[in-house]
């Protein structure tokens, strides 16, 4: 057999519910898509529930299902996906926190949650907290993110991530919470949850005479003088997808928790230059990357957020535009694509402009590529693929269906 | 995101296979639905397997899997749910039983497994059983059912079920079996065992001289004088509705069995006045007891059984004028779900008039109200619903899919 790479190109919250200002339609039928319709026409479509039917999911979770890895039994939370998302390397058995810079009175009472929105030199912040090394032997390590947010991976035997998530009061006026662990008699537990007191403990006295500090206060602006970790989470156990699949794998993806994921899976992080994961971002030279990546790789996870972005401003005109922009890279590589690879079209969930936020309406996918069953489909959009000839599946067999196509995959008997 | 509410209306045993008689038609083929004929243009169609392709289950084991509980997980045997069914307050840990009065002779001989089909006055042998009160510590609960039957709960410390099914000769000219456990073993089950042999000798000890029974000896009738259980099973760990799903919940249900399962995972029941299980039954009522549920609720399901008794009798003309019955109380409450609740119709399972007992078939199912992508379906029925654009999946996930275009589910995942 012929063996063929494969690319799995996802609008990141493409899919849509109808738009009343679009007189009904979605996004992806208002909008004009001559190269995703002739791909239709020449591939077949099908309907997608990313995880299962009718389930509202994150980024995080449908692309662990996407890449074939159930999130309903290794999604171990957000703090480690937070974590690899910021860059940090995240090993099998660190715990992995989300954190806000905060600011806290002397009576440890939080005052402001987010560090009066600090927004840039908190690298300075991360590398005086990376100082304390360790607390117990284990292993600290800190980095900032976009504005007041950060991640710590707490690195070392013996730790848990099954204590309370309580340092964080959530409102102000109120103390930083203790860390405890769920169960008292939980000896692993316990040594987490002791050491996440005195990291906290460890960060006020680190950052609140921090220069940067002294200068905010001096110019009438919140000290961001305590790190407040939650979301504690185990770093999910994740065989690697190249030795799930014998595959060589790149990404070319836009948002952070997407790259963390992936580098996690062992992909090669490809980035393009002037993708700024936002509706302004530069599709022709994402197109390039994933074009270059498919040369050195036999798979190729793309991303591009912008639909998501416009979902969640409720912007259907953005959303249709960023979608055509979508068509015409597609246009663009599809002929570099032609009889050497299958291509996936599809989005990871439903951010209809409608909702603001993601829904669990099943997703469009496009299947194209040597090997493909033509269908009756002349269009790429929900309702034709609701037609489609692929039926309905979960979005776990996706990446299967892909290496069966790119006659990679071992049989599974004789 | 606007939250709307969410209507289940179930019709027993609404699907059907082609009928000869009806030209190779299916009952709701051969129905004239204009309502939900309506609500399918409106809305959209799909094929559900309640539980998984082919199977065939039961309507206990399907409202399980539509409510969103795996019966291959959760269910425990048909037992606690029918003392659920006969208004008995199930409690998690309790043993329930189907149990039947019979006549046995003075050396427990089974001669009648119905005790001459008795209708009459059972409440008052009931009344007898539990003045037993307890044995060996283990509260003995019983009530009544329709005919010669009953419902059995054994509740207390150090029980089980897994005790032999054998108490019940199954054939007259038997005696009554001994309960033994399943493994010699297994103290729990010795325990209960004893508790089950200790309950029909005592039952017997009760009745036999009752004077209800010797009013029907003297009349000529077999004597009700012990009372057979069968079925034992734990009451299945269900979590509440509104802990998995954050809603407050309503049913209008017309079986027992189902009604008590509603009581069981919290749902209020409200009855409608002349609501009668059968042919017969006041549909209007129903659907006014609907609506007024809607008012105070989040989710209500509600479940019609007549198409399932003409199923079983084998009456397609029957069959169809209770589906063209349904029909016109959908009629009736569309106009008031319109814009603020998502409708799903559908059947919990085929119970064809062909084979007189349900069948595996998968079953229509619509899905009408705010957000639901249109397809191209212009009637309601299984051949419709085949070319849906909903596709066909488990029922298991029917509760997301309605809590997703509810909008008021959690998102899994960031």
């Amino acid at each position: 057999m012929t063996r063929y790479k494969g690319l799995m190109l996802i609008g990141d919250g493409m899919a849509d519910r109808p738009v009343p200002d679009l007189a009904g339609k979605t996004c992806l039928e208002a909008a004009n898509t001559p190269n995703l319709d002739r791909a239709a026409a020449e591939g077949a479509l099908g309907l997608l529930d990313t995880v299962a039917p009718g389930l509202r999911v994150g980024s995080d979770t449908a692309h662990l299902s996407l890449l074939g890895y159930d999130p309903r039994e290794t999604y171990t939370g957000r703090g480690p996906l937070e974590a690899m998302g910021v860059g940090l390397e995240v090993k099998r058995g660190d715990i992995g926190f989300r954190c806000n810079f905060a600011t806290v009175d002397d009576k440890m009472i939080v005052t402001d949650r987010r560090a009066g929105r600090i927004r840039e030199r908190t690298n300075e912040l991360a590398h005086a907290i990376n100082q304390i090394g360790s607390l117990e032997g284990v292993q600290i390590i800190f980095r900032e993110s976009t504005e007041h947010r950060g991640a710590l991976i707490l690195r070392g035997e013996g730790l848990s991530d099954k204590i309370t998530d309580n340092v964080d009061p959530h409102e102000e006026g109120h103390p930083v919470g203790q860390c405890a662990p769920l169960d008292p008699n939980d000896k692993a537990a316990n040594f987490t949850a002791r050491v996440v007191n005195e990291f906290v403990r460890r960060s006020y006295q680190v950052l609140k005479d921090h220069p940067l500090n002294r200068e905010r206060i001096g110019a009438g602006e919140n000290p961001a003088n305590i790190i407040i970790p939650r979301g504690a989470g185990v770093a999910p156990h994740l065989k690697p997808f190249h030795e799930v699949h014998g595959l060589s794998a790149a990404c070319v993806v836009e948002v952070g928790l997407i790259r963390g994921l992936g580098r996690y899976l062992g992909f090669d992080v490809a980035d393009a230059p002037g993708s700024t994961g936002s509706l302004d971002t530069d599709l022709d030279s994402i197109a390039r990357t994933v074009l270059a990546a498919l040369e050195t790789h036999d798979f190729v996870l793309c991303n591009v957020k912008g639909p998501d972005i416009a979902g969640h401003n409720g912007d259907a005109p953005a959303k249709v535009k960023i979608i055509e922009r979508i068509d015409a890279m597609v246009g663009g590589i599809l002929p570099q694509l032609l009889d050497r690879t299958v291509l996936t079209v599809l989005a990871d969930h439903a951010t209809p402009v409608v909702t603001l936020d993601h829904t669990g309406d099943p997703v469009p996918f496009l299947l194209w590529g040597p090997g493909v069953l033509t269908d009756c489909s002349q269009a790429y959009h929900e309702r034709a693929a609701s037609g489609g000839g692929l039926g309905r599946f979960s979005g776990l067999h996706l990446v299967h269906v892909m290496t069966n196509l790119m006659n990679v995959q071992e049989k599974f008997g004789a």
